[in-house]
C-alpha cells in the first residue's frame, strides 16, 4: 500500500513539504482554500500598490505540476479527526495515513474581534486588495471633502503593531503620500497625510537587535511616520482609535498586531499555546498522534534552549521539509528525527532605500540593509517570471517614485453574481 | 471667466478629450466611477488569466498629473441637467459651461436582464476578475466531481456573441484548457473541455471582410471551438443555455453580445437610437444643446454616407479630441467643425498566433495578422511601463504556453468590511 499523505495549507510550510515528496513513493494531496501560493513577505507591497497580485502569487498546481504523485485540491477544511485519520472538507472527506497541518495564523484582536471590520489585517491576497482599496479611496475622499478638519481625519492612517508588517506598511504609506501621489490632487496636499504607528512594546521590530530597532525608528521618523511606543489601543471604531484618554480621528486603521492560530487547531482536541498554536513534539508530530505533523506558523516548536521557533518563512520551509523527511522515514519503518532550526537571520525594510538585517554576528542597516533585503526577497520569490517582473517593476518604481498598481477594484461586486454562482453550483450538482 | 468643462467618463474618448485641453485656457473636471483608465481591447486577457489588472489599467490621475488645468473626480454620475448645465453626482453637483459625455456602453441582454447573473459580460476590470474566477473555478470544480456527466457540464464554456470580444474569449479559453492547465489536474483531462461560441448572424466577426471572417472561423475550429452560426439563445439559467429545442448543459456562460448605452442617456430627454445611444449632430453636440457633446461608444454618429461610426477605440479617441477642439473653438467664439471619421482599420486575434486585420485595401490573416494586432496593441497601450511589462509577459507566455495570472481572488469579500467602510464614511461626514 502506498501511504497517503494529506497536507493542509499551501503556504511556505505546506508547499515545501509537498515538494520534498518528489521522487518518493507516497501519494500526496495538498489542500488549500485558495488556488495559489502566496509570497507573503511581499504582501504589504500589494496592499500599498507597489506590486500586482499576480506578481507575488503563483497557482499551486503549476508549482507541483511535474510531481505526478501530488494532487492539489481546492477546498475548505472544516475539521480534522486525528483518531480516525480523516480530514473533513466543506465538500468531502480525505482519509490519510500521514497528515501535515500547515494552516498558519491570522492577526489577533486580543478578544476584541469586533475591531476587525474597522481595522482589517493583512494575511491574504484579498486582505491586501481590501487594504489597497481603503488607502487609495482615502485620497479620493479627501479630494471631495471641503471641511479641513474632516479631511484631516480622512488623511490620517493608523497602523497598529510595529512588527515587520506594521513597519513596512507605515513606511510604504508614508512614501505613497509623500512621493507617489503628491502631484495627483488639486484640492489638498497629500504630503500632509499623517501616518501613525502604534506599538505596545518599547521599540519597533522587537525581534531585532536593539541597535537595529533604533535605526529603523530613525528611518521611520525621517519618512514622517509618527511612532508611538508603549501605547495601547483601547478602542477602535468607524471614526478612529482611542489610546486611553487620547482620541485619534482616523479614516483608515490597519491592524498588524498579535498572532492567533487558524481556528482548525481548536478542533483537534490537543494541547495549544496561548495563541492557539499546536504544541508539537521535537519531531514536529502531535503528542499521542505520531502520524500527524504540524508545521509553519501553526506549530509551537520549543527548542532545546527553551525558546520557540519564530514564525518566519525560512522556519516554515525548514519545518515543512523536516516533517516530510520524518514521514518518509516512518513509512519505511525508520525512527523520526528531532527538528533543529537553522537561524539564517531576519530582515525588514523601511521605505524606499532603507532596511535592517541581522544574521549571526552580521548587522546591516540603511542602504546596505535594504540591498540585502532586496537580494534575498528576489532570490526566494518563487518562479523565474515573477522574479523578473518584480525586479523590473521595482527598478521602475525606484527611479520614478511611481507605484503602478494604484487601482481601486472590488467597488462593485454585484451580490447577485455570487448568488448566481452558488445556484449554478447547486444546479450542476443536482 | 475661464470656461469650465466637465468630462464624464475616463475611457478612451474622455481621456483623450481631457488630454487635448492641455495648454488651453479652460478648467477641466474629469469624472469617472473608477480611479483608473482601462485599456479595454486587452480586457479579455485579464478575464483569461493572461495579464494582471495592473497591466492594462493606469490611474487616471497619473495620466493627467502634469496638466494642471485638469482635476479628476472619482464619483458616480446620477443625472445630467442639460438646460441648467449641471451634472449631478451621488455626492455632489458640478456646474459646467461645456460638457463632454463619454460613459460608453454595456452589453445588451435584449430585454432579458435576468440573464446577466448567469452570463456576465466583460466591460470593466471587476467583470474581468469575475469571469476569470468563474473560468478557473470551473476547472477546480471538475477535479472534485466524480460523476462524468456532471463534469462534462462543468467543463463546457458557452460564449454568446461572435464579435471581437466573443472570439477572443473563445480562443483564449480554448488555449487555456488545451495548453496552459493541461497538466495541472489529476482526475480529468482539461483538453476535453468544450468551448462553444454562439452567433445569431451567419458569420463570426461580421464587421470584417467575409474572407477574413472565414479565416477566423478556421482558426477557431483549429483550436477546437464549436462555433454555432445562425443560432439564437432562447434562455439562460444556472444550468446552461437553451437554443430553441436544444439544451446545452454548461457551468460557465459568458456574454459578449449586443450593445446598450449606459443608463445616463435616458435621463437626458433627447433623441436616442435603438441601443440608447445619443444621436448627435455632425459636430458631435447634442441637438438643441450646443455646449453639450457626446463622444465614444455612447454617441450615435451618422456619417455623410448614412452609416454610423463604429464603436471602436480609435473612433472614440478621434471623437474625444474633436469635441475638445470644438469646445475650444466655441469658447473663442469661432464656429465648430463637423467630425469626420478616419477609418484606420480593424483587427482581432484568435488564439496564440493567429489574427486578422484589415485597413483600407490591406488584408492580413494568420501569423501576419497576429503580428499586426500585437504591434498596434502594444503601441497604443498607455504608459511605457505597462507596455514593457506586457511585452515581457506575452513573450514569456508565448514560449511557455503559460498564463501567469491564474489567481482565483474575491472568494471572501467579507461583507462586514464593506459595511464598515460605509459606516466610516458616514462617521467622517458627521
Amino acid at each position: 500500500m502506498i501511504p497517503r499523505v494529506v497536507i493542509v495549507g499551501g503556504g511556505f510550510a505546506g508547499l515545501y513539504a509537498a515538494r520534498r515528496f518528489s521522487r518518493s513513493n507516497v501519494k500526496v494531496t495538498l489542500v488549500d482554500r485558495q488556488n495559489y501560493h502566496l509570497f507573503q513577505p511581499l504582501l504589504y507591497q500589494v496592499a500599498t500598490a507597489g506590486l500586482s497580485p499576480g506578481d507575488i502569487a503563483t497557482p499551486i498546481r503549476s508549482l507541483v505540476a511535474r510531481q505526478s504523485n501530488v494532487e492539489v485540491r481546492m477546498g475548505d477544511v472544516t475539521g480534522v479527526d486525528l483518531k480516525n485519520r480523516r480530514v473533513t472538507l466543506a465538500d468531502g472527506v480525505l482519509d490519510y495515513d500521514f497528515l501535515i497541518l500547515a494552516t498558519g495564523v491570522r492577526h489577533s484582536y486580543f478578544g476584541r474581534d469586533e475591531w476587525e471590520r474597522f481595522a482589517p489585517g493583512l494575511k491574504t491576497l484579498d486582505d491586501a486588495l481590501e487594504l489597497r482599496r481603503r488607502v487609495l479611496t482615502a485620497f479620493e475622499d479627501a479630494e471631495k471633502e471641503p471641511d479641513e478638519k474632516k479631511r484631516e481625519a480622512i488623511l490620517t492612517f493608523v497602523i497598529v503593531g510595529a512588527g515587520p508588517t506594521g513597519v513596512e506598511l507605515a513606511g510604504a504609506i508614508a512614501e505613497l503620500s509623500k512621493f507617489t501621489v503628491a502631484d495627483d490632487y488639486r484640492r489638498f496636499d497629500p504630503r500632509k497625510s499623517k501616518v501613525l504607528l502604534m506599538e505596545g512594546g518599547d521599540r519597533v521590530l522587537a525581534a531585532f537587535d536593539p541597535a537595529l530597532s533604533a535605526k529603523a525608528l530613525e528611518s521611520l521618523k525621517k519618512l514622517g511616520v509618527d511612532v508611538r511606543l508603549n501605547t495601547r489601543v483601547t478602542n477602535v471604531d468607524a471614526g478612529g482609535v482611542d489610546l486611553g484618554d487620547e482620541r485619534i480621528a482616523a479614516h483608515t486603521v490597519l491592524w498588524a498586531a498579535g498572532v492567533a492560530a487558524s481556528p482548525i487547531s481548536k478542533s483537534l482536541g490537543v494541547e495549544l499555546d496561548r495563541s492557539g498554536r499546536v504544541k508539537v513534539q521535537s519531531d514536529l508530530s502531535i503528542p499521542g498522534f505520531p502520524t500527524a505533523y504540524v508545521v509553519g506558523d501553526l506549530a509551537c516548536v520549543t527548542q532545546p534552549d527553551g525558546t520557540t521557533v519564530p514564525g518566519l518563512a525560512p522556519a516554515a520551509i525548514q519545518e515543512g521539509e523536516h516533517a516530510a523527511d520524518n514521514i518518509m522515514a516512518a513509512a519505511l519503518g525508520n525512527p523520526t528525527e528531532p527538528f533543529s532550526y537553522l537561524d539564517k537571520g531576519i530582515m525588514a525594510t523601511v521605505g524606499r532605500a532603507s532596511g535592517i538585517a541581522q544574521s549571526g554576528p552580521l548587522r546591516l542597516s540603511g542602504f546596505l540593509g535594504w540591498c540585502a533585503w532586496l537580494f534575498i526577497h528576489i532570490l526566494y520569490l518563487i518562479g523565474f517570471r515573477n522574479r523578473l517582473l518584480v525586479m523590473i517593476q521595482w527598478a521602475w518604481a525606484w527611479f520614478t517614485f511611481g507605484r503602478s498598481a494604484r487601482l481601486i477594484t472590488g467597488l462593485t461586486p454585484p451580490p447577485s453574481r455570487h448568488e448566481a454562482k452558488l445556484e449554478t453550483a447547486e444546479a450542476v450538482r443536482r
